[in-house]
């Protein structure tokens, strides 16, 4: 269950023929209300693709009644001609769904520099549409095909729901994460409630949401240029929603979204989670766990089990952070290695042999604190990405 | 030819036993004179080695006397003890060769958070003044030697000189670089020069030298706990000396050495030079050179000699420099793979297969200009950086 476990959705996944492999690679989310309220956040890569371009546009308004998305291209650097695939895009499923192409979300991922086919795109649409108004679009199956359209170096479909006492629902779907797509990392994510809120209330919580989740999953430092995290609401669930609530079950399915996506990075041998305590602010503690997330030393000492603690603090002692050099503590699987900027345990107790890591870095600055999620610097990391296309 | 080029030093490199290979492991470089006048630089990181927090405070009245450098050890994360093992090489150094222990200079590099044999470097330093008084300690065995005693995982030892017509000489010995040191990319680097000049014309023309060389080499992003970067002048060659010329040949023989760092950078197989033109400021091109020697999914794109122009700019997107994202070209290997943020000559064009690799990215935004050595990452730096100590 993802996208269409709220009520008020319907969704579909096809095969466009954009994949060579002939897996589906274009889905639609469909809002079918009655609100059509919406938010959304896009990379902050100052080079972004078009279907980004395009998007920033409509959810201007906050109005939203369907998302298209596709695998096996991501129309980034492809110019005017790239913007106006995308455009004929949203015009081709408002048409087929009787909706304004003004209120239609454009999402693409896969290799850069390369047109898309619109034929083939247009051909999908229709498909997808015609899916859309079969039985069981609102249901798990089409929800799964969507999910597996927008895939593209993912060894898993990820989605994700959280259901509240009070009636309403939260789901949602995503791809990508860091070394996962040789294309470019892309990141995308579609959530969907039947929760009534507002373009303003959905905007917030999913501000507040990413914030702590996607945000914090740094899996190899690169940001892409086509990343959207998008949120739908069809107020089909008619019932008074607190917002707090709705932010932490959205927070929840984030969350959740972010870890599939780390566990699923491909080439990675370690999820690794660096928690960083103590520190005088959480920006700061985030600088510090980002730090260390990039830095490629303390990633290829994790591949090889090795709890090299000393790369830790280098990374740290690279940020403007408040902290005294001296001062600072890292445990790695719950073994405290250093202690006060010196030899601690010995590191031979470290078991790094789970794929699960956990860096606790205690900064004794303050009281904030943050966790940045990252995966391994691996032989299949360097693999994946060197031998990509061309 | 290299620290012992330039008139009125001597210079050794001797076994003491802290490398487990049986290699060189200690060198000294002692200033004859007439002049002891100096200056250094450091690195920036803010978890400081102990050789370094010693080493801020000899340079501060701009004289030196003997610099001593081991390998085997970095001496950092190890706490008073590992200060006062610092504090007692410098003191031996100083009673052997009759100075004062506060005009002597300490560098370490090799495995951190783990304590050097004071009895060891003791015995060691004893051997290099030994050496240091014997014939030949002035010439160019003595200073390979102690090139060769400053290696860690470096291939060569690295050398370099320049003499002016005027009849000066500078020269140089270094070690590491990014990705070269498993124990932590330390980069140890001594200038000697014969020049009469001051400490405050040494820093100044360090300074500028470094700016455009060593600051420019970014071989895997990771800033080390132990980077120095030391200039002796001797002041043997009396003769009247130009600031500029000494600065343009000082920073030759920082150029070439930052070369060597880079060709020897374990696990490389390319030398990328990224050559930022037509930038607002030099501070833009610098960074965006930067950014793109630090996108672990480009360096994996060289490695598999795959022209991702993409990757250029998806890195480029992520700084606050000064450009409009649908003007910027990029040329790989002299090929113009990216026009105004559009495809441009097909990337089958691109032969990535030598070692040097070349990539110019025009910002279309002014006209300064900036390059960044960086390498690519490869199996091999995985391996290297994974199968480390502990």
């Amino acid at each position: 269950m993802s996208v269409t476990a709220a009520s008020g959705f319907a969704a579909a996944g096809v095969v466009a023929g954009l994949k060579s492999s002939g897996k589906r690679d274009l889905a639609i989310v469909q809002n079918l209300g009655p609100l059509a309220s919406a938010a959304a956040v896009f990379t902050t890569n100052r080079c972004k693709a078009n279907p980004v371009l395009w998007s920033e546009q409509v959810i201007a308004d906050g109005v939203v009644s369907a998302i298209v998305l596709n695998s096996g291209g991501a129309n980034c650097y492809t110019g005017a001609r790239g913007f106006q695939t995308t455009h004929e895009t949203a015009e081709t499923v408002a048409e087929r769904l009787e909706i304004s192409a003004g209120d239609v979300l454009v999402c693409s991922t896969g290799l850069i520099g390369d047109q898309l086919d619109l034929d083939l795109l247009k051909a999908g649409v229709w498909d997808a549409t015609l899916a859309l108004q079969s039985a069981g679009s609102d249901g798990p199956d089409a929800g799964l095909a969507a999910a597996e359209a927008i895939m593209t170096t993912d060894a898993k479909p990820k989605e994700a729901v959280q259901v509240s006492p009070a009636g309403w629902t939260v789901g949602g779907m995503a791809k990508g994460a860091g070394m996962l797509a040789p294309g470019l990392a892309t990141m995308l994510v579609v959530l969907t409630t039947d929760a009534p809120l507002d373009s303003e209330q959905l905007d917030s919580a999913l501000r507040q949401a990413t914030r702590v989740t996607f945000d914090r999953l740094d899996s190899d430092g690169c940001m892409s240029t086509n990343d959207t995290v998008a949120l739908l609401a069809s107020g089909a669930i008619g019932v008074n929603t607190d917002l707090d609530e709705f932010t932490a079950a959205l927070t929840e399915v984030c969350r959740s979204l972010a870890e599939q996506l780390q566990a699923d990075a491909e080439g990675a041998s370690h999820d690794i989670a660096i928690e960083v305590v103590n520190a005088r602010t959480e920006d700061d503690a985030v600088a510090v766990g980002r730090s260390v997330s990039r830095s490629n030393l303390f990633k290829a000492a994790i591949f090889g089990n090795d709890p090299n603690w000393g790369r830790v603090l280098a990374a740290v002692g690279t940020t403007d952070a408040e902290f005294d050099p001296y001062a600072i503590d890292v445990a790695i699987n719950g073994v405290q290695v250093c202690v006060a900027g010196e030899p601690g345990q010995p590191r031979e107790l470290v078991d790094l042999t789970p794929r699960a890591a956990h860096v606790l870095i205690d900064l004794h600055a303050g009281e904030a604190t943050a966790t940045i999620l990252t995966n391994d610097l691996t032989h299949d990391y360097v693999h994946e990405n060197s031998a990509y296309a061309s």
